[in-house]
C-alpha cells in the first residue's frame, strides 16, 4: 500500500499545542472584549444552502472562490464563505422570541478557494460581532470602540492600528448630486476600492464617469469628513477614548450589502501595512428572508491577519502548556502510586501528566522539557516509602523535597 | 426576487445563545478534564484529502456517509467524518519534534451524510482524547478515567452510566484457538456487533461460521472476563475509584483501526439506552504514513449524545447570559452618560449591554428580562444630575439606589 501524506489539504493549517495555545490566545482575548460589551455567543454549522450566498455577497467570491457542491440528495451546499448571511438568517428566523437591540457574536472558521499566499488561506478563523435593531450612530460607535478595545486588549497602543471610516450613504448622496445613476455609482464604488493601487486615479475615473461628473464626485468627497452622521460618530468616539480614527473615502467593503458606515482597521506598521479588520453598517439584509427590515451594523476580525498583527508588533504571549506537572514513573512498581499521586493532585485543580514510557528518568524529564511543562516529581521506592516527593522546577533546576500536601501551594505560588 | 428560507442546511443545527450556552458548558467540562489529565489542544481543518479515509475507517462511513467532493483544482476533499485519521497524520508528521508519550486532544465538528434521526444529525461536535507512545495497560486505564471522570464532572453518579469493555486482540486469540482464519473473524466481529439486535445469536453463528467454530469461539468470548490484560485494568481502574466497569465481547466498534482494548459508556436509564462514547487502542495507524509503529489509545465523546444524556438525567445548568447588566436610556442626552459608564463598569469587569431601542423603558426592562440579563439601570435626567443610580434586580425586583463606586460590588455579592 502507498503511504498515504502527513501534509493538511492545501491551504489549510494545522494547530499542533503551540500554535493553537495563539489561536485560543487571540480568541480569548476577542470573547471577552465582546462578553463586556453585551455580545452573547451563537454559532451555525459551516454548511449552508448555496442560495444564501447568491444574491447579496461579493461576486467574485461566489463565483471564483465559494466552495460549492451537490450532497448525495442533490441539495447545493456551500461551505460559509462569511458569516453575516448566516446570523441574518439565524436573526430573522427568531426574531420575535429574540427580540430586539440583540448583540451576537461568534468565533469560527470560513472557506474561500483562493490560491494561499501571505495573509490569506483557504480556511481562516474569524470573529464576527453584529448588533440588531439600532438605527442611529450609537451602534456604529459600539463597533468601532468594541474592534479597538479588542487591539487595545492584545496589548496594541493608538499608534499600532488605525481605524479607516466611510460612509456609503454618504458616498451615495455625493454620487446623486454629481449626478451618477445607480450603475455608474456602483461602478465609481468599485473605483473607489481600488483607488489607493491607481497611479493616477483623477484621470481613471475621468475617463470611466466622464470629466464634469467625475470632478463633482472627487469634490464632493473631499467633504465627507465634515458630514454631520461622521462628526457625530468621532466625538463619540472621542468621548470613549478612541482617537485613532481617519476618514477615508476609499474604504467601500466589497459587501454588496453594506448601506451606511464602512470601516477598516490597518495595521500602521511598515512591515504589516494590511487591513486587520473592517465591517460597517447593512440595514436591509433580513429583507432577504421576507421579514421587515432591521438595523444592523457588524464587523469581522480574522485569524490570520490578528496573528500577523500580533507577530509584527512582538505581542505573542510565550507558549504555556495547560500541563503543570509530569509524574516520572522508574518503573511498573511505581506505576499505581503515581496514578494515586495524580488523583490527588488533580482534585486539588493541579493538570498532572504521567511519563508512562518506561524510558530512563533523564529521557522522562527531556519529554517534560519538549513540551514546556514547569514542573516534575519522580516517582520511585524512596518516594513511595518516605511519601515526600523531589519537585524539579525544570527552567531553574532547583530541587525541593514536599510532603503531598504542600506540593500544590508551592506550584500555586512559583506559577503566579 | 423570491424570498430566502431562514432554515439550516438539512440535518445541521443553529446554535442561538441558549443552546450555544449548553455547548460551551459541556466544552468546558470536557476541557478542565481533559487538562487535568496532561491532554494539550490541536486543531485541524475538516477539509482533509480523501485518500485519509480510504485505508482505515469503516467502509459504511466512507463509501456511504462521507461529503467528497473534488475541489475547483481537481483534488479530492473529504469533510473529515471523524478525528482519529487526522490526529495520525499530525503526529506522523511531526514525531520526532513532538516526543513521546504525548497527549492531544480537541473539540470540534465531524460530518456525515445521514439520515437526520434521534442522536444522529449530519454535522456534530466531538471531544476526541489520545495517548500516543504507551504501550501499557496504564494508558488503556487513563484513557477509561478520563471519559468517566468527565460525566462525572457532569454531575452524573457511577449508577447513571456503565463502562463497557472488551479486547480486539483477546478476540483474535480466541478466534484463532477456535480455528477462524481472518476474513472469518472480521466477519465474527461483524456479527458480534450485531449480537444485541439478533434474537437467537447462537444460530446465528453456528449457522455463519459452521458449529464448531461457532461454539469454540463462543466459549471462548465467556472467558473474556477473566483475561489477566483485562483483570489488571479493572484493577487499576477501581484503585482511581472507577467501578462501574463491564466486560462485554459484543462491543467492538466500527473502525477497522482497533487493535486491543475496545470500550463503550453506555446511558443506563431506561429513557435513553444509547452509547454515549467509545473508543480503544489502535497501534498500527501511523504505520501508513510510512512512519514507525506507535501504540495510541484514545476515545471520542459526542455533543449530541452526551446532550441527550445531561436531558435524560436533568443535569443541563440553567441559561445565564454573558450579559451582566443592562443599561436602559431615556432620551438621545443620556446617551453620551450610559456610554460612559458602560465603559467605567467594563473596565471593572462587569459585562453591560445598553439599550439604545428608544423604546419605553418598560419595553427596554422587558428585553433584558428576554435575554436573561439578571440587572438594569435606566439612565435619565436624574440619573445624569445625581450621579446615583438605581439597581433593578430583575429577578427579584428589589431596587437599590448606589454611586457607581458601589454598583460592582453589590452585583459581585449578588451574582455570587
Amino acid at each position: 500500500m502507498a503511504k498515504l501524506s502527513t501534509e493538511p489539504y492545501k491551504g489549510v493549517r494545522d494547530f499542533y499545542p503551540k500554535e493553537q495555545f495563539v489561536q485560543q490566545y487571540i480568541a480569548e482575548v476577542e470573547r471577552r472584549a465582546c462578553e463586556k460589551y453585551g455580545y452573547e455567543e451563537y454559532n451555525a454549522s459551516v454548511l449552508e444552502p448555496a442560495e444564501l450566498y447568491r444574491s447579496k455577497t461579493s461576486e467574485e467570491i461566489v463565483n471564483e472562490q465559494t466552495y460549492t457542491f451537490t450532497d448525495r440528495g442533490d441539495r447545493a451546499v456551500t461551505l460559509r464563505p462569511e458569516m453575516t448571511p448566516t446570523v441574518a438568517r439565524l436573526v430573522a428566523h427568531k426574531r420575535r422570541e429574540l427580540g430586539l437591540p440583540l448583540r451576537l457574536y461568534s468565533i469560527q472558521n470560513f472557506f474561500r478557494y483562493e490560491r494561499p499566499q501571505h495573509g490569506r488561506l483557504r480556511e481562516f478563523w474569524q470573529l464576527n460581532a453584529d448588533i440588531f435593531g439600532v438605527p442611529g450612530v450609537e451602534a456604529e460607535v459600539e463597533i468601532i470602540a468594541l474592534a479597538h478595545s479588542i487591539l487595545i486588549g492584545f496589548g496594541a497602543s493608538e499608534h499600532d492600528f488605525e481605524i479607516r471610516i466611510n460612509d456609503r450613504s454618504v458616498l451615495q448622496t455625493i454620487a446623486h448630486t454629481a449626478g451618477l445613476d445607480e450603475q455608474l455609482f456602483a461602478h465609481a464604488l468599485h473605483l473607489l476600492d481600488r483607488r489607493a493601487k491607481m497611479d493616477n486615479f483623477e484621470d481613471v475615473f475621468a475617463r470611466e464617469l466622464g470629466a464634469t461628473t467625475a470632478r463633482a464626485f472627487l469634490d464632493g468627497l473631499a467633504q465627507t469628513a465634515s458630514n454631520t452622521h461622521i462628526e457625530r460618530l468621532r466625538e463619540l468616539l472621542a468621548l470613549l477614548n478612541v482617537r485613532n480614527v481617519v476618514v477615508d473615502t476609499s474604504i467601500v467593503r466589497g459587501f454588496d450589502y453594506y448601506t451606511g458606515m464602512v470601516f477598516e482597521v490597518f495595521d500602521t506598521s511598515e512591515a504589516n501595512p494590511r487591513s486587520l479588520a473592517g465591517g460597517g453598517r447593512y440595514d436591509n439584509l433580513l429583507s432577504l428572508f421576507g421579514e421587515e427590515t432591521v438595523p444592523v451594523v457588524g464587523f469581522a476580525l480574522g485569524d490570520v491577519t490578528a496573528r500577523d498583527f500580533l507577530d509584527t508588533h512582538n505581542l505573542i504571549p510565550p507558549y504555556r502548556p495547560a500541563t503543570e506537572l509530569m509524574l516520572g514513573v522508574v518503573d511498573t512498581d511505581a506505576v499505581a502510586h503515581a496514578m494515586k499521586l495524580a488523583a490527588d493532585l488533580r482534585s486539588e485543580d493541579i493538570t498532572v501528566a504521567i511519563n508512562y514510557s518506561g524510558k530512563r528518568p533523564g529521557d522522562q524529564i527531556k519529554q517534560a522539557e519538549k513540551l514546556g511543562i514547569p514542573f516534575f516529581i519522580l516517582i520511585g521506592d524512596k518516594e513511595r516509602d518516605s511519601g515526600t516527593y523531589v519537585l524539579k522546577n525544570i527552567q531553574t533546576g532547583d530541587e525541593i523535597t514536599l510532603p503531598p500536601s504542600r506540593i500544590v501551594e508551592h506550584m500555586a505560588s512559583a506559577l503566579g
